[in-house]
């Protein structure tokens, strides 16, 4: 017996499933839920729920979407013939907030890793492909991450893409803004070097 | 637009109206509910909804109680004649845990702290005068936090206390175990040394 009831437990229990989050600030969430705003606590439950039972992927780039087409492949002004292949859902708040991309996305829904038992059959290519079958894109960019996983899908993407018509381009690596080249490791510092661009 | 659905936001608003979490953070923690396993979110918003429609005050030591006693009061084995009063109902696993207590709480649900227009009638003190006037209570150790609110809000109820024939302890201040002399503050170390003890 610690004190706390069955319903605080099984909330912290609950909180403290949750990446990142262990027992001290899963009890703290939980205590603050108990003592929140009642309609609040309601709401919070209810978005949980219309999460699980309401989203699903979008028809056309199998982002998560409240309808059977994402706001951005329903907008007409995007441009159809560019392609933002990225690995999350999350990925696509990130790129929108630069507001230099307007074309479409495209969700694999992971990354190919052999160590974790995922091959390219698990995530959303096939799907790809058929959006590129269809003739109306130019340019698709490989926006997943720079690690190894995301290079080998790039690369496995860009080999599987090369009978289509289409330039399979990768965001470029280098230095991030307002580093400080005596912290950049090696890697970094040598595809810096590597994509060098002329000044003027 | 940023690319998120309604239901992704609206989740995301939720998680971050909890206390510490930001927005990235929010972001991670909805992503992570929409992909877990769907048992698992659905419990997670029963949890929140079972939490606020069940949970009400033990009618004894006021602690959040599933029951009309929590398990601390309803438990024979422990001991009457004495009462840990704290300020939160989350305060009493702090104190379970160190299986050192073995008596009943008293949880006031929040200190006295005129800055933030809370008084004592605010508080549940009214509750512990009652109790106390039974006539079973010997000794009542005040346990909020070492903070100028706890220290008023313990003195207050000392003072209230007087006329009853029981004995009221504050929990020892000093030197936490394992700390070092070098970074204890100087009122930490004040109190240490009013509060010394005989060795042998």
């Amino acid at each position: 017996m610690n004190g706390q009831t069955g319903y605080v437990s099984r909330l912290i229990e609950s909180f403290s499933k949750l990446p990142g989050i262990g027992r001290k600030t899963a009890s703290r969430l939980a205590y603050h839920v108990i003592h929140m705003n009642y309609e609040e606590a309601m709401e919070f439950a209810a978005a949980i729920v219309d999460a699980r039972e309401n989203l699903h992927y979008c028809a056309c780039c199998q982002n998560l979407s409240d309808e059977e087409l994402c706001p951005i492949c329903a907008d007409d002004a995007r441009d159809r013939s560019l392609i933002c292949v990225v690995e999350r859902p999350r990925d696509i708040p990130s790129i929108e907030k630069t507001r230099e991309f307007h074309g479409l996305y495209h969700v694999l829904h992971g990354l190919i890793s052999p160590i974790d038992g995922i091959g390219p059959e698990q995530l959303k290519i096939k799907e790809l492909l058929e959006r590129v079958g269809k003739g109306d894109v130019k340019e698709i960019i490989m926006a997943t991450n720079p690690t190894v996983e995301g290079e080998a899908t790039a690369l496995y993407l860009a080999r599987l893409l090369n009978p289509f018509d289409v330039t399979v381009t990768r965001l470029a690596f280098g230095l991030p803004v307002g580093g400080d080249l005596e912290y950049a490791d090696e890697v970094t510092l040598s595809r810096a070097i590597e994509g060098r661009q002329k000044i003027l």
